[in-house]
């Protein structure tokens, strides 16, 4: 893996937020030795640039060998031979780090605008880089990178650690609304109450009107487990009132559910997470409403309302359907019509929307998670999904730009996820499935919900492991990588423990803290719960279980890894570079000018040998300080080699990367 | 390359063209011994179906194995051994022909209805298969295959060969325009005017103003030539007024040019043509026009012109540019700005449109080829180019819906090219460019208009040549493949013959007849004209030169491969099965109920071996008859051997395609 690389890294491009018609330095690295698709050498290069495609029609912009950089403090370099290559004209390598660098001036043509690197040899072998990686053939426009001129995440966006949250199931304040009722025989009809211990009932239909009583005062009495964890970002499912315990099913979007303590529980929530630095976001369903919500009674008593427009009526009841689309058939989930303009405005659109509403004073969320995301404005020939996710983003940054928009579509999203305007994905595709293949025992089976066919979990290899991550990460843009849900599971889908491979949780974990993305942790993984499918995922909290020895090494587990994440801010924003894969191991560095770390994950025992160099001359064991896990990194001639005894998550701090030209460092 | 085959075309889909809403049947089959992207057995399967991605949320539909063909008349089809297969319930292989066939019911929920099939071994390996081929990770959905329910192009565009002229430089008629004028002293007073057999002059002015004074009727009087040739579908460029030689400068669309006869040429040619059965399409620019066409001139004359809309008028004339967009900075280019409902009115919408009044009597012509289809619509952050192109096909279908449309997009078309309403594309990614790779002298240069970075022609192997055709091609839906253009080169590409390796030519043009797509004759290519660049591809015909030593190999072996093609209807709608491949050698079968093909293409001495059963009980060298070509088709105990002595290009005629339970054939 000694090859060229870019990636969409402050390293390798000079704004990561750039106007449309701004002119964006964007910067190659080749190391010494690299290698073509091919794996023959791809030797002196006779050009090197990008080819972009604005407004469709190619553009080649020509790069110019940045000069070496200076020798760092205290550094070795042969001056003289710096100068001799610098004086050559030959492309070479930076005789300070083993790589040269390019630099080409890419104008922003489009709002997305795509490009890619190719490196043309002396011995005319055309290289292209792309978000994929090397080959040797043309490339697709699909794979380019991205530079993206829609308005941008707020930063704090990529710094979380994401921290997920089920209403009913997390914790019961001491003055729990869910208590009272019962006891006053106030429950909704629907509700089939439970007691904090009681097992889940995985039948309908107690699935989904099964009421553990856990309220927004018990997750607020519960922050400092947050604290202790150091996530930073709490992601709350749905708490408007419904007929489920789910609630995606909403009855109304205009008040929090009395069964959670209603709207001053939330304020309450988010003004005491506020004040411990961690931010909340809610979750929006956009594709549907419950059949009990106000719009859709109303919209099914009168059709000459203004919210019959809001659904598509049908006349399919004498084929044994119910007369309206829903989510997947599913007659309690009525599916919206976005060509309503009043669903629009009530909804979505300006200051007096359900999505503004919350957003300000005094319920003050910082952003939405939406629900089926994938479907929404979608039906038949129908497609308004980029005009709904647009409004909803027009209207959070009238509200408070300050907030966070992710959506929920747990395949391949890039179609959607080009910048317009989502900030990130809950998606199973690009990490939470390919961890799954590597790491799960052989032939586990996979409940509903996390998106395996067949509910089996394919068995990869390491290299299998990488080919489907990146095939599916590349579809994204660099900074909607940055905004995207690292996650090992959620509320919707089996738990990463039920079937793990013995040892192999904190290697998955530590991936998810690693890899471009926001790490998530679904309450309880901490605590090492399991559950076959998203159903049973859906444990009430084991409180008081954090000293046992069950849980203490697991809870430690998870507080190291994200304080390693929090620690290392190359972990949030830094690039990526893959330096070795077997299939038992993995080997990448996150780089940035200020720090880098090397990351080594396996799953058995393993050795990876990284080749000399491809972490450049100041990176050898001596100058990498483990900051975590037990694996060994020592040299031998063939290069660096990273051994660990069996399933192992190793973590090294190197030195920040020198960039060539220090005027252009940022 | 014995794995499980499916592809868009009849034998595999039980429909061409959907309805939205329709359940269309698809097929896959599974060769015994098939083996996965690991190159390891697939064995026993444990489940076989379809993901489909309906609204973006998957859907899995399964698969049901389709009983054994009956035996063909004179088979000798074991029946007892068909029968303990059928009884089994486990997979295994049709005993008529080494494979096993399933079935699966897919319901059309969108216009553009991906779907890939999955096969599940007992093993709980996973083989994906999709356009690009078989995977053992998950796949995206880019590559699906896709169903569509747009309105479909006529049959005949599939079974079209075109043959492309230049009006300028194809043929001077007995009475001519252009030497009226020119004796006259009445040529336009931009042109240059030359001899027919004077040397191009490959710089500005001269380059587009150089006039040899081609008309239509001359083209008329050449119709011969085509019906010799055998192609039925003749692509002329523009014929509208401009102010150059290629005419992508538009003076107006209200007449055809005098220098070609004007409309009455026209009407003559088609009519003319018409009579030998050869169809006619035209050649719009959408993108911009001349800055001499009436609309442009009135709307710079009159900022209060309905006409001033129809451009896009800028203030950087103080930056040092011409103060209007055009089509990239050239100013005699002005780009159209799609936004205005008149210029929508006057070109492209409604009966009195251009697009419409050459589509009707007396013009009559069969369709349009549109000039920079990519970069229609597009600038910045507008992007109209969908509601451009459905428009233009809009109007089509109400003046006459048996007409053909393809866009101009030389590169990666996939988001273009889904269905609506391009019925192919002017392209050289998927094919044009990976058969130079391949079969040009290595280090050959290319100049301008095809597309090749920096002008150089990178070399590819025969595997590398495949792998680029797939991964541009796998873009399209299946029936725009059948529409896009197989060119080796056009109006706007130096000429294949220039570097081709000795003896390719024929390779090349034989891929391209023999290849899903519509095969493509330059007006030159079979006189064996050279040409470094586009401009110098526009050599003025050589007309008298057929008899010549050097010409009339070239033109027999044109003859003769579309002749292939006309006699083969399999080459234009059966499905493509890859056999194999090696760096100077690849194989194909082109495949319907009726009839297959075999085709072997080589560029220099080579053998290639097909593993046995790949094509079927029935296809031994005895069943095999061949149709073109000297190679050798032998049995060897490895499987069937197909030699070549040096490059060739070689067809055997095979029986159909068995489909096995007869009542599914169509």
């Amino acid at each position: 893996m000694l090859t060229p690389h870019h990636d969409g890294s402050p390293l390798h491009v000079s704004t990561q937020h750039p106007a449309l018609g701004e002119v964006v330095r964007v910067r190659l690295r080749v190391p010494e030795g690299a290698v073509g698709a091919d794996g023959a050498p791809i030797g002196p290069l006779a050009w090197v640039g990008t080819r972009s495609n604005p407004n469709r029609e190619p553009r080649f912009d020509e790069a110019r060998r940045m000069p070496p950089a200076e020798p760092a403090d205290g550094g070795e370099r042969d001056a003289a031979a710096a100068a001799g290559e610098r004086e050559s004209g030959r492309p070479g390598v930076d005789g300070s780090a083993g790589w040269s660098w390019w630099e080409a001036e890419v104008g922003v043509e489009n709002r997305v605008h795509g490009y890619r690197w190719l490196l043309v040899g002396d011995d005319g072998r055309q290289h292209w880089l792309n978000q994929v990686g090397l080959s040797g053939v043309e490339t697709r426009d699909r794979d380019d990178f991205k530079l993206v001129a829609h308005a941008a995440a707020p930063e704090w966006v990529a710094e979380s650690v994401l921290y997920q949250v089920f209403p009913d199931r997390f914790a019961k304040s001491g003055d729990a609304p869910f208590d009272r009722l019962r006891a006053s025989g106030e429950l909704p009809e629907w509700a089939i109450a439970a007691d904090w211990g009681d097992a889940l009932d995985p039948v309908p239909p107690g699935r989904s009107k099964q009421v553990f009583g856990g309220d927004l005062d018990g997750v607020r009495e519960r922050l400092d487990h947050l604290v202790g964890l150091g996530v930073n970002l709490l992601y709350l499912t749905p708490v408007f009132p419904a007929r489920s315990n789910h609630r995606y099913d909403a009855s109304t979007f205009d008040r929090v559910d009395d069964l959670l303590g209603g709207d001053e529980a939330l304020v309450r929530l988010v003004e005491a997470a506020h004040a411990r630095g961690i931010r909340v976001i809610g979750d929006l369903t956009s594709n549907h409403s419950g059949d009990a919500h106000e719009w859709f009674r109303t919209a099914q008593a009168d059709p000459e309302s203004a919210e019959r427009e809001f659904y598509s009526f049908t006349d399919d009841e004498a084929d044994g359907g119910h007369g309206y689309e829903s989510w997947l058939g599913v007659p309690s989930l009525p599916k919206f019509d976005w060509s309503s303009a009043e669903l629009r405005r009530r909804f979505v659109e300006g200051p007096d929307s359900v999505v503004a509403k919350y957003l300000r004073a005094p319920y003050s969320l910082d952003g939405w998670r939406i629900d089926v995301a994938n479907m929404t404005g979608r039906l038949g020939e129908v497609d308004l999904n980029a005009e709904v996710r647009q409004a909803i983003r027009r209207t959070m940054l009238d509200v408070n730009p300050d907030t966070m928009l992710i959506g929920e579509s747990t395949n391949d999203g890039a179609d959607d996820f080009q910048g317009d305007e989502w900030h990130g994905a809950m998606t199973y595709a690009p990490l939470t499935r390919p961890l799954w293949s590597w790491l799960q025992e052989p032939g586990s089976p996979a409940g509903g919900g996390i998106g395996f066919a067949l509910g089996q979990v394919p068995t990869f290899t390491g290299g299998q492991f990488v080919d489907a991550h990146l095939r599916f990460a590349a579809g994204y843009p660099w900074r909607t990588r940055l905004g995207t849900m690292n996650a090992l599971d959620t509320h919707d889908t089996p738990r990463f423990a039920t079937h793990a491979r013995p040892g192999t949780v904190p290697v998955a974990f530590g991936l998810a803290v690693t890899l471009p993305g926001v790490p998530v942790v679904w309450a309880g993984d901490e605590f090492g719960l399991t559950g076959v499918d998203g159903e049973a995922s859906r444990t009430p909290m084991p409180w008081g279980s954090e000293e046992s020895a069950s849980v203490a090494p697991v809870l430690e587990a998870y507080r190291a890894l994200v304080a390693l994440r929090r620690a290392n801010p190359v972990l949030a924003t830094g690039g990526i570079r893959w330096l070795a894969v077997s299939d038992d191991a993995v080997a990448f560095v996150r780089e940035s000018a200020e720090a880098s770390v090397l990351v080594f994950a396996t799953r058995a025992a393993a050795t990876l040998t990284v080749a000399p160099g491809a972490l450049g001359a100041a990176a050898g064991p001596d100058a990498a300080t483990r900051v975590f896990g037990e694996a060994a990194l020592t040299a031998s001639e063939r290069g660096l080699e990273l051994t660990a005894e069996g399933p192992e998550f190793a973590v090294w701090a190197l030195p920040g990367v020198r960039v060539p030209g220090a005027s252009v460092v940022e």
